[in-house]
């Protein structure tokens, strides 16, 4: 079938070369000249016959917030917009609203399997009335792994469904992540262990704790052997924040999700206040020496004579 | 090859099933009559052929420290044993040096993959000398996974190697099991999500998060929707301790793995002494009403004035 | 000096008798007759002397915005409004906007010392104008503590700058209470420990844990030996639940709050939802037993081989 | 009454000061000629009268077991020694035991209070029998702080007991100093607050936080405002670990005090070797930017289609 997809970066621009290898029309448009098919949002409607179909696949909040916005004015009653992107739930009901004022319908479609999904397929998680995932079937069939559909794809409920499950989806990546991490600092640290990749690899096939995410960290050191190339500073992109906010929301109890998000802002701190605070504390009780912020020199504890 | 094989038990029944099917000769013993090969451990070593290769699959603890006492007694020097059960590393290097007195060798193997590892193969860490592990290869061959040996198998380190690496899996599979529950939960939680189930199996396939203890948790969701059979009392069997207090031993922070664990203690109590305390406390200071032990009845917040 | 008290609950009706004892004139109002000293906030409003000020005590969230929308219509230009109850910092930037139409004044004034502080005084934690605090000033000073005005009382900062110092206040609560719990827990499991309130009263002079709620713990001990009286089912009140929030936005790692907010999310669920995925998934892998979610029978295991 | 100390460093020297304030005959050794009073344990023993009463105030572990090996040499039937050091629990047993092989009584003291115990006192937890425990009272009476006994003093049980609830002290001990730590990591971050020692002073009195570790914190700030001179790298002295250890042992579920042994751990970390996992793995599967260990560059993400 034929499709409007809008944003053609990492992500939209492999999704484009898998619909078309599944014989799908895809128009998609980008600012950037060059990988645009088409010169602007209002030159996508045109090209496009009615009743359309747009995808967007551009960064969540404000741009995903205009995307839709100017897709409104171009588009038609009965069209219908999907937001691939990773857009907080709550933006789905604001965005859904937005379009039905002109009667365009609207699907949020989580999407998982990062730079791998041209080649494996992506997960894909939607959120939308029955008949509007109905009527994108085909492209969710192109886009989700091959085999039985239920393995790849789910409709998972109303408007909002798809964005929450690849919310929680990212926030046991996180736990998952970081719980593979413990293991291996803890392996590296253990003399016993002469061959942590061999270990890991080890892992790959028969065992409780295989997955896909241990075949990465396995390619990962055999790319980098130790990780004496990367540093630990690690970013976190909003899901696993939403994530632990939802289990606040919900009174659920998530101390792995939360511990491996608060471990990732950790990694960012050059030092840690919270943790001179704790060094002065020990310091001014037990006149524990301190360790100065910019020498090796240590403090003197207060007299408490004075 | 020949391989005598202590221990009939769940996992060891099915080992012998396996290393069969692949043409290795095996005597099983076992006290329990209806699955043991021979009515003794002085039985067994005189039915195999010196150099004797012996694998124990008994309980960790006491059980296995009594078996590899019996069988040096009855086996000669040259022979070689394996520790396949889950003990703990430090009991390794006691076991071979008890074994290395008559000239007994010893390698300590990790052995994962659970009920499952009959079809597709057991996971192996093992550790000990080049030598041992050499002459146990064409066992290790026939337990673990078919294809590449390094997927299925390493010879970790020396002695100790072996039970350490399987120790940290076993710690990384409380952490991965753990995310994967509380993202459950928090799907559960959400009303949005109308297809909890749908949601776990279409991240069977492309997405980040998908492994072989997802495609159990889906399966398990299948025999028991939303878990109704089932209570969340939750038993640990001794290695996420060991991990954790070698996190500790190694100064490594382990905030994920060590969630996981106190999770599973506190699944285990009717009601726990701490929130007593928490709960009583805010009685204390801020007069806020508490749950009585046995009724709804609140009690009566001190009065300060008193 | 004079001043109008809006909500004579808990908190308002001993700050009420706290402010009269120091001898200022305070016309409270509260629905209920039996405590109000005036019919109705336009009694209250025509009872003051402009310019007026007026605390207003009552739960936080729609009652203290409904309170604070009716007052702007019977307060005059000129009056300021201070807003003690446990608002969230957020919306004390609409409450001010809100008055200030009118010309009116705005304090938040985070209040600490429950039922305690009639007699000992409140820490009190504002923000606002430096013109508006001083103003205020006599009524802080027979709030607050007896002592130095600095150890009881702070103005931290504008509008919201002292819910947000009260809202960390007790996000450090909860952190606090969890730890002397998970203390009293353990103390309680070791048989060595045979007087734990003893061990928990030694603590009360001399020792660096020392503190009031220590002090506070060590006489519900006394109250209720082992805590056989009171169930450990655990409210949170909100700030807590900020506390994390704040922490996510501002990237702080907040483990030890966040850890004592997930406990008491899990002190109030009967049974565990993730943990029942967490023991599903033990039946699955390792054909572990179980436990029935209504009997003590356990589940098979599933078998592999079919 | 007759005292024999054996240590005289940071918190044996204090003592000795504090007993002969209370009028009692205090004879130190110290291989440190400057503080000692006696140039030998022998010539200690010789000096005092039996039956004598020796308190041990050195390092934990090796030196406390030598010290005490040395006294069972020099000491006689009916003698006490009182091993006051920060000694596992574990120790005391075997302490107790070596005295007793020749009639020599033992009690385990738990010391809290530091520097500070020379002016405060010094709490005092202690193990053993009523017969020893009685017999050392006046020196129990003269270490603790003033008031009733039963607020800085307990007999908590038999030997092991005092060292047991002084590991659980500290251990909540590090769980309050990182609730306080996180708490001012937060007021920190938030613009709004614009004083942060003076929000934490004025916590001092009436608030339900109020502590001597948060008066300690005011007062290190005091000196070093924002923490300019301090670093946060910050050692841990056994009993955190231990009190994690008894929690796992006991299955009590221990978050916080564990997050917060955790968060030590990781602050005396340059780079974490988990982190550099983690941030590896956002690279593999999303193609996400890393950073380098050494430089700003940023690595490329795999190419899934090679």
């Amino acid at each position: 079938m034929q499709l409007g997809l809008v944003g053609l970066g990492k992500m939209g621009f492999n999704m484009r070369e898998r619909l078309r290898a599944h014989g799908h029309e895809v128009i998609g448009y980008d600012p950037r000249p060059e990988v645009t098919d088409t010169p602007s949002l209002g030159d996508l409607a045109a090209a496009l016959t009615a009743p359309r179909v747009v995808w967007v696949m551009v960064p969540a909040g404000d741009i995903t917030r205009d995307t839709i916005t100017s897709l409104r004015d171009v588009l038609e009653e009965g069209d219908l917009v999907i937001d691939g992107g990773n857009s907080r739930f709550t933006d789905d009901r604001m965005n859904a609203d937005l379009l039905a004022e002109k009667g365009i319908g609207y699907i949020d479609a989580g999407v998982s399997g990062g730079v791998w999904g041209l080649k494996n397929g992506y997960g894909l998680m939607v959120g939308g009335s029955e008949a509007d995932v109905e009527r994108a079937i085909p492209i969710f069939d192109a886009l989700r792994p091959e085999g039985e559909r239920a393995d790849g794809f789910v409709h998972a409920g109303p408007v909002g469904a798809g964005h929450y499950s690849k919310m929680v989806h990212n926030g046991i990546e996180y736990g998952l992540m970081q719980a593979y991490a413990e293991g291996y600092e803890l392996l590296e640290a253990e003399d016993l262990v002469q061959d942590v990749h061999g270990v890991l690899r080890a892992w790959s096939q028969g065992t409780v704790v295989r997955s896909w995410l241990l075949d990465l960290l396995v390619q990962a050191l055999a790319q980098d052997p130790e990780f004496r190339e990367i540093s630990g500073y690690t970013e976190d992109s909003g899901e696993g924040r939403w994530t632990v906010e939802e289990a606040i929301r919900h009174a659920v109890p998530a101390p792995v999700i939360s511990a491996a998000l608060f471990a990732r802002f950790a990694s960012r701190q050059e030092d840690s206040p919270a943790m001179k605070a704790v060094s002065a504390l020990r310091n001014q009780f037990g006149g524990h020496a301190v360790k100065r912020a910019t020498t090796e020199e240590t403090l003197r504890a207060p007299d408490p004579k004075k």
